[in-house]
Parts: C-alpha cells; sequence; structure tokens
C-alpha cells in the first residue's frame, strides 16, 4: 500500500490531509495510515508533500556505505564500530518535485539519496525481533548537505538542518523489503549514485535496535539509512531524482 | 505572565492541556497562549511537564559563555566568531520536579542549567528589531550531556538527544528582560554554576537572528542559549536545580 500526505490542489492555505493511493485515486484518511474517512479524490487534484510534519524526528547514519566514507576521504579509521547518528530538524521537510532557492551562505551544496523508513508506533529499546512491526514502510529521500558548513562549524547544523535540506517522498510504500534493492541518484538525468542497500555497514534492523537504545521513536518518525558513493555539487537550476528499486522516484529541483 | 503545560493528576493517561497561572490556579487555554477554554483548576490538582511538545524544535547554543569554554579546554581558537548550534530531539523533553534514571551506557552524565527562549510564531530571516515579537517568553532548561559520548561520536546524537536529556520549566514568564539576569545552577543544594546572561558571548537578539537566518523557528519551538561554566558529573541519587532571576526555579533528579 502507499500512504500519501497531500493538499487538495486550489486550497494549497488549508490543513495538510493523510491518505492512501488507490489507482488513479487518493482515498483521504484520519492521519497516517487511519482510518477511511471521506470521499476519494482523484490522484491528479491533489498536490504531493513529504510524508511526514513538524511533529516528525528525522534521525539518520551518517557514513554507513564504505565506499562513500572512502570518497570524504574518512575512511583512516576503518569501518564504524556503531551508526554515527545525527538530527536533521523538521523545517528540513521539502515535497516531492518541489524546489529549493539556493542558499546564499553555502557554495557546495551537495545531494545525498537514501532511504527512508517511516516508524510505525512508538518504540523504545528493540530487540531485533520487533523491528518489522516497528516500521510502517519506507520511501525516498534527498539528504541535501552544505558541505563547505559541514567541515568548518561545530555541529553538522546548518549543514543539515537548514530549511527544506530534507526532500521525502513521494509516498510511503507498506510492502518493502529493504534487504538488497539498487538505489540510484540521477543528477540531470545522469546517474550519480548507485548503490544497493546490502552493502549498508549497518541494516535496517540494526540501526533501529540501536537507536532505540538511547532515544524513543514514535508514529511517523524518519529514519535515513544513509548514503552511498557518488555524492556531489548542485549547482542552481539542476534537477535531482531519487530511484530506489520498488519505491515510487523522488524529484527535486533547485531554483535557476 | 506564566503559561504552563499540565495535566490532572488522576487522570495522567489523559492529553497534556496548556494554560496560565492565576495565583493559586490554572486557569486551561486552547493551545500555548491560546484563549481561555473551561474553569480554572486549583495548581495543586495538576502536575506540571514541560512546556513544549513533540512539535517543538529544540535548538542550542554551544559554548556560548568564555568560562565554560575554558573550563572544558575548548579556548586555544579563542571567542567563536559565530554562534555553535546544534539540536536536541524533542524525546528529550522531561517535566520539573522529574527524574531520570541514570542511563547504562554513559559514565560521566553531566548538568548544564541554560535560559530557555520559546518562539512566539514563524520567524525567518528576523532583523534585530523584530527578535522581541518573535519571542513568547522564557524558561529554565538542563541541557543534560553524556560528555563522554560527547568526545567519542561522530556528532553529538547520543550525548545530547537520549530520552529525557532535556528537563525543561515550570512556566513560560512572558514578563522577562534576559539582558543581565543571575543564572545558578545547585547540585544537592550547593551551588555549582553562577552566570550572568550579560556573560554571553551572543546575546538572545543575535542567537535568533542568526538561527533564523538558516532554519524556520516555529510557535513553541525551544532555544537554548548555553550554560556557563561550573558544569559537572551527576551522580545516581543527586538533586539539581536550575534558578534564573525572575524565573520560577527547574528542579530534577536522578533516580537513585
Amino acid at each position: 500500500m502507499k500512504l500519501v500526505r497531500f493538499i487538495e490542489r486550489g486550497q494549497e492555505g488549508g490543513p495538510a490531509r493523510w491518505g492512501r493511493v488507490e489507482g488513479e485515486q487518493v482515498q483521504p484518511t484520519a492521519g497516517l495510515a487511519g482510518e477511511v474517512q471521506g470521499e476519494p479524490l482523484p490522484l491528479s487534484s491533489v498536490r504531493l508533500l513529504a510524508p511526514a510534519d513538524k511533529s516528525s524526528k528525522i534521525v539518520c547514519v551518517g557514513r554507513n556505505y564504505f565506499d562513500h566514507i572512502k570518497e570524504l576521504g574518512n575512511d583512516k579509521a576503518g569501518l564504524p564500530h556503531e551508526p554515527g547518528l545525527f538530527l536533521k530538524a523538521s523545517n528540513t521537510l521539502a515535497e516531492p518535485e518541489g524546489r529549493l532557492v539556493y542558499p546564499d551562505w553555502t557554495s557546495n551544496l551537495h545531494y545525498e539519496g537514501e532511504l527512508a523508513v517511516i516508524i510505525a508506533q512508538q518504540a523504545k529499546n528493540l530487540s531485533p525481533v520487533e523491528v518489522p512491526a516497528a516500521i510502517l514502510g519506507y520511501t525516498s529521500a534527498l539528504d541535501l548537505t552544505a558541505r563547505d558548513l559541514q567541515k568548518t562549524d561545530l555541529q553538522w547544523f546548518r549543514a543539515k538542518s537548514a530549511d527544506r535540506f530534507c526532500p521525502l517522498g513521494p509516498s510511503i510504500e507498506t510492502q518493502f523489503d529493504p534487504t538488497d534493492v539498487r538505489l540510484q541518484t540521477r543528477l540531470n538525468g545522469q546517474p550519480r549514485q548507485e548503490g544497493r542497500t546490502s552493502h549498508m555497514i549497518f541494516d535496517v534492523t540494526q540501526i533501529l535496535t540501536y537507536i532505540t537504545r538511547f532515544v524513543t521513536l514514535e508514529r511517523g518518525d524518519v529514519v535515513l539509512t544513509g548514503t552511498p558513493s557518488g555524492v556531489g555539487e548542485l549547482q542552481r537550476g539542476d534537477q535531482i531524482e531519487v530511484e530506489i528499486d520498488g519505491l515510487d522516484v523522488l524529484r527535486f529541483g533547485i531554483e535557476e
């Protein structure tokens, strides 16, 4: 099943709603994966939003693909022994098919395509067998990063948490096996990142058991699982696509 | 005016409510600083919660008092030129008069008493003259920190964002001048941190204009303004108090 968050076109100031995709229609629901509510709408009559909101935590794993660790010169210490976690704030959420105005305070904005996990229910101290029930589904993400500030700032706050630095979506796929799928990021149609989730250093089960030792995850929280090699600079006017086999393609642009 | 978030005693599973303190009563309101809603309740009949919720971003300034920079040996580079920002996730919020179970994964848990700003309304690219209207009020915070993991981890995620690592409250004081007030943190009744907000390297206006160049702040977001010197270890059974002149005292404990 594909779950989406949307607003009806022409009612852009109104509240965002949740629904599920049924063919060419969206069936609204009472909240994320909630009960059916009201009549179906044509998909063409809605605009899809990031399938998360301001109450969603966004927890990210850095350095989870060895080839990416190597390309940034972070391989001197070998493989990480534990997931390296950081946060993106909820103001980073941006809608699929959206755009970002290139910020005037960075000169090295990078794309990082990633598989995102959406949490189904409150979760603390998960054991591996409890992980599947804690997952609602999966979607695609761009972990936009101001690479220059990542190197100079005290913490990765400006580098990772600026407005619209986390395009997400378009839909949450509830039937998805993350074990070994292809992830490709294309820049202006050209493949740049190519990875398989089987190459993650820490898999989804290890990531969620680890995070929940320290942090309670809540329904609707988002976990970004790291990026493969091939990251690179974005320029004004660029179009970026994240395609993960089995998920809808995430498309996003940088304003001219 | 003092604004509080609370639940009625005996209805602990129910939803949290907002209200304002009027003498020995709490007048419930429709949301944070909202319209009056229903009858006043005796203060003794409610339990106060952290005056923020899971949709609140918590943005923190590290290294904002020079004597604290010095005590941690971070003074080699001199004074910071810009605020060093980081996030605490909303799962860190803990109620005043609450307790924390000492986590089994750290052996160096520190207290850091701080002045917290509560945001009144959506704010981006604030100019200095716009700052006062963007502030709803002030409260007290403890930025609990696993000092050992702060040094070893990729980013300050476990060190700063573990569950209940941000005791906050008890009330938001809307009439408060943060320019030059005393901040004292007491450990088991003994003064340990003693500072004045006039010694901040970046004052509240500078902090908010800086953050909002990159990040949209929303109503109810929380900004922690840094800690003076005197930070130190917490042990099981410790009682900690943060007293900022003009604000209610924040009390918090570590379980035996």
